[in-house]
């Protein structure tokens, strides 16, 4: 089995998450922040235990603004629909996953304004053309840090600059950055922080979180127990009780905190130039296979562990099917839930083959999918 | 250990719900619904099958229309907030947890009305009081099937039936229910019903769902990838995805069907006979110590696996501490997210300690948690 499909979730995680979730359930499944018997307080402080661990990556210094969400579209649309009201407007881009793109769209028949800053045809995006773009009601620019699609890593400091000197408010979708890529919430000038747990944070699927700035103010569209204030009909303002209704995802949560402790351990920086070393080696063989077309920026320095490619006109669904079949690699094919994307490289008919590597894919295993190419290109 | 906190979440789950759990996350962690490998599809298989055993569980026809959620707070803010608009009626009762208040107050902000009929102080509603609540522009009932606080089973029946009467939509909440009385939504006349994976179904937390009857206009809230319509920048109007947007908790949602397995196997009826006789033995028992106040019906026709009570005017925080300290019994004590139903049995102020039994549960625990009180009565 060749897993390279990792921009997707990763898989394996490291053992240790395994471990986490399955003791977390059976020794101690209480519900967290419920009741303070004993069961029920090691469940909350292993989920506490998890947001000091994200807010210490994150560089964020108040562990109570880290939301857990169910996934990083939940955390995409508390941020993008709490914060956007009728007559607002918002800046994103052409690169953006359906998980920013729908719910901004939605928002127009509320009457909140949108500007899609389309990108180059490799993905890269120019922060002039976001400055050009704001406009007095703009309270909102969203972008992606790294594309899904073609790995292009966004100019996110200098969007950061912009946003910060137009008083307005920036949303990172750390989606396919977060652990891979280092994120100082405040050196970067973002006011929230949507992130996935299940992907480069090596946790559980079931997770995600949303960091939100100390004194940004964001509706919470979702309502219901929170364990605090029980005797109000309103929900609390604490963070982050007011965006965590009901029960949550414990063990998860707290396996999410293992997948992070292990970033820290084998270093962030570690993982990045690993996972570069392998982007650049793919990029390199493949760009030698005949009649492939690789997209995004093709250079490590601009691209994170994601290369999509079509061969020829194939069906990238074929390639991927016989990738499947003949040899055992996992890669996903067609549309990345990111149409403005497949429409900026013009692979709106076509899709790409995407394959994406994750902290445990071995050179050998790309060398094995290289070779398959190859026989694919010469065979199909 | 005592665990008598299953209201809160079930603790343990059955281990096949461990191991599936383990076992997906370890041999086919990948990303369902978003490629077609291998791998991919057999997390897809694993969450249809979840589907099904749910839709057979409740008499669904078509498993397409349950969707799956983080918990059962999200299924009710859907549920309630995707169906009613501004210039509707709701009508709820006093017995709700604030998963269900606390959207339907915050939804008098964009000019929805609500009624809230009283229940007795023994937590019973009436129906003809549901039916007297009715107003022209009366579109939606949601009331809980057994309340969190008192165990009080409501008149679902009857409920479904004057909401049928009136073509009224009927949501229920199953958070207590579900796993434990059998539901027909068909036959109950539920247009709609909100349950949690991890109580009564005995499944991981991080699960819960939310079935819709065929035909109903429900808007979804969260929009996003749904690896599905991926050209569109239109969230999809197929069922389930219309709801289920990015990544699923697949693991969990995998374990789930374990749980319900477990149930199907074991008997439904079977598993709520067994908690009816620990309930019985727990109120006939309690009854007899010395300054004690029991609520609701106390009795078991009446009544689910909830007992919640007072000793005197005793804090009922200090009475779970020392339960917790002394006993190694684990209840949940304090205001039990259910406002109104604190103020409907005049604990307002007091809150009360809840026992709460589960499947695996054993009578000589509940012997063991009687005792324990006799001597907290005594000695405090």
């Amino acid at each position: 089995m060749y897993y390279l499909d990792n921009a997707a979730t990763t898989f394996p995680k490291p053992q240790e998450v395994y471990d986490e979730v399955y003791k977390a359930m059976t020794e101690y499944g209480a519900n967290p922040g419920r009741s303070g018997h004993d069961l029920a307080l090691r469940a909350s402080r292993g989920i506490y235990e998890t947001r000091e661990l994200v807010s210490k990556l994150f560089s964020v210094k108040n562990p109570m603004n880290i939301v857990f969400t169910y996934n990083c579209t939940e955390s995409l649309n508390i941020a993008i629909k709490g914060y956007l009201k009728p007559g607002d407007h918002v800046v994103t881009t052409s690169m953006e996953h359906n998980s920013v793109l729908r719910p901004i769209k939605h928002l127009e028949s509320i009457g909140v304004e949108n500007t899609v800053v389309k990108a180059a045809s490799d993905g890269q995006i120019d922060p002039v053309e976001i400055k050009k773009a704001i406009k007095l009601n703009t309270k909102l620019i969203v972008t992606t840090h790294v594309s899904n699609l073609t790995g292009t890593i966004m100019p996110v400091k200098e969007i950061g600059r912009i946003a910060k000197e137009h008083g307005i408010a920036y949303l990172l979708d750390a989606a396919q950055s977060a652990g891979v890529y280092p994120i100082d919430a405040e050196e970067l000038g973002v006011d929230m922080l949507a992130f996935p747990g299940h992907k480069g944070l090596l946790g559980p699927q079931g997770t995600g979180g949303l960091y939100i700035r100390e004194g940004l103010n964001v509706e919470q569209f979702i309502q219901g127990g929170t364990g605090s204030a029980s005797y109000s009909l309103q929900q609390p303002d604490d963070m982050p009780d007011k965006f965590e209704s009901g029960t949550p995802n414990a063990p998860g949560i707290i396996g999410l905190g293992k997948g992070i402790q292990y970033i820290m351990n084998r270093g962030i920086e570690n993982i990045r130039s690993h996972e570069e070393n392998l982007t650049a080696y793919f990029i390199e063989e493949t760009s030698k296979i005949d009649g492939i077309q690789l997209y995004g920026p093709c250079n490590t320095s601009l691209q994170g562990a994601v290369v999509a490619l079509n061969i020829r006109d194939l069906d990238s669904s074929e390639i991927s099917y016989v990738l499947n079949e003949e040899f055992g690699i996992y890669v996903r094919p067609g549309l990345h839930c990111a149409p403005l994307a497949h429409k900026t490289i013009g692979t709106m008919e076509q899709g790409a083959v995407r394959f994406s590597f994750g902290p445990f894919n071995k050179q050998e295993e790309l060398e094995y999918a290289v070779k398959a190419l190859h026989r694919i290109s010469k065979e199909l």
